[in-house]
């Protein structure tokens, strides 16, 4: 199973710590990964066919604070599409004047959508045609660029007709905002004022937010399986789908952080 | 003035030796930095607000042999759009299923193209305008993804209408072919069997590529300004388009080189 990861927060943060622990799982992920980072309006991709254990751009991304307000990660483990750059997510394209990034855990039989507009794959995954039909249709529905909750409101529509296909976790984001959406498994946690420390759940590593945060900070962390041991980390139901922006879970999911 | 290079290659070579030297003249453009590597059909995009001779990325491009057949690099001296990573070049969009990269170097005074179509800018540079035309007018002309000399044909009508709104000297591949286009300022040179020396025009760095190749390597590279001192570098005239594939100059210019 793919690993994906997403951070939205109110204020530019690195995922230094977060991204480790993802890499830490890459054993079995051999066939790519990649990061999309927003900042501003500007996105920054990096993609690599290569495993996230050994390659450059995954020594870069551990070790250069590229802070953002809006980022996923994945972890590739083929299914559909050979491994090539082409076919590693994140993927990227633009709608509205706006760059999106998409990634998806899972697989989608016998997926053949309809793409009769601007939106068409360059590589062979179910994946990134999910993700141009999404485009397509979000296109369809609104002229310009809506509001979150009107986004939200679209895609509570259209990703069911996606999850009907198979295995959904998906993660999506125009900088604004990131929607989560789960099939079988996705896990999300917000840390805000007072911050402690937490421990990789994989590795001997533990930071401490308290001294490398304000008290106005909010991130939300969004995970395949949960990244840290000692955080409040939340499941998500099946077809349930949170929308995160300033740091934190503001629509969507059946609880809501307030 | 911003500065441009491009390479074509019928093998996958690495450009850390020509980036090495892009980013030697990087202090007068501190303004970002961009650099496109197709691998395939896959698109890796660096991109960058902060100096070539500063960024962790442009270390990471100068030390690690990325192998590609088709690479845009830029080097940013902001004219129009603020410093930021949405108007840092190579821009990139996905039409008919490739992706398409893009530099510009000039300035296209009050150039305010009808954008009526899927492709539209994301920052504020006339850079990307004119790029989000060009998509858009390739995108009317041709249903599906025409041939190299097709897309040449149409971009002879196209380009000088950019051309006409002031400097447009340009880069633009979609991972199969570049074109290049001057209006003040390019260069462009071949290497192929036998593979000789060459010395960095400034920087005291010499590479030996017959070490490095093989005697069917063909490689060609254009530059805002000649890399080199001891090769062999053509001036475009303005106005001239040349088109590089395999490594080759194959048609567009004045003279080609078979």
């Amino acid at each position: 199973m793919c690993q994906l990861l997403g951070m939205n927060a109110n204020t530019p943060t690195d995922v230094m710590f977060s991204f480790t622990g993802l890499a830490t799982r890459a054993d079995e992920h051999k066939d790519g990964f990649g990061v999309a980072f927003f900042e501003g309006l500007g996105l920054r991709l990096f993609v690599d066919s290569a495993s996230a254990r050994q390659s450059p751009v995954a020594e870069l991304i551990k070790r250069w604070p590229i802070r953002s307000e809006n980022v996923i990660a994945h972890i590739r483990k083929a299914t559909q599409g050979r491994v090539a750059l082409e076919n590693t997510h994140p993927f990227m394209r633009e709608l509205w004047g706006r760059y999106w990034a998409f990634a998806h855990n899972g697989d989608l039989k016998g997926f053949a959508p309809r793409l009769h507009a601007a939106f068409r794959p360059v590589g062979q995954t179910d994946s990134e045609q999910a993700f141009c039909w999404l485009m397509q249709e979000l296109a369809k529905a609104h002229a310009d660029v809506p509001s979150v909750a009107e986004l939200t409101h679209t895609l509570q529509e259209l990703l069911p007709q996606l999850a009907a296909h198979g295995t959904f976790n998906m993660l999506l984001t125009d900088g604004r905002a990131l929607w989560a959406h789960a099939s079988t498994k996705l896990w999300s946690v917000e840390r805000a004022h007072p911050f402690g420390a937490a421990t990789l759940a994989d590795e001997d590593l533990t930071v401490d937010f308290a001294a490398l945060t304000t008290p106005n900070d909010r991130v939300a962390l969004i995970a395949t399986e949960p990244l840290t041991a000692d955080e409040a980390w939340l499941p998500f139901a099946p077809g349930e789908l949170r929308v995160f922006e300033g740091g934190r879970w503001v629509a969507g999911g059946q609880a809501c952080s307030e």
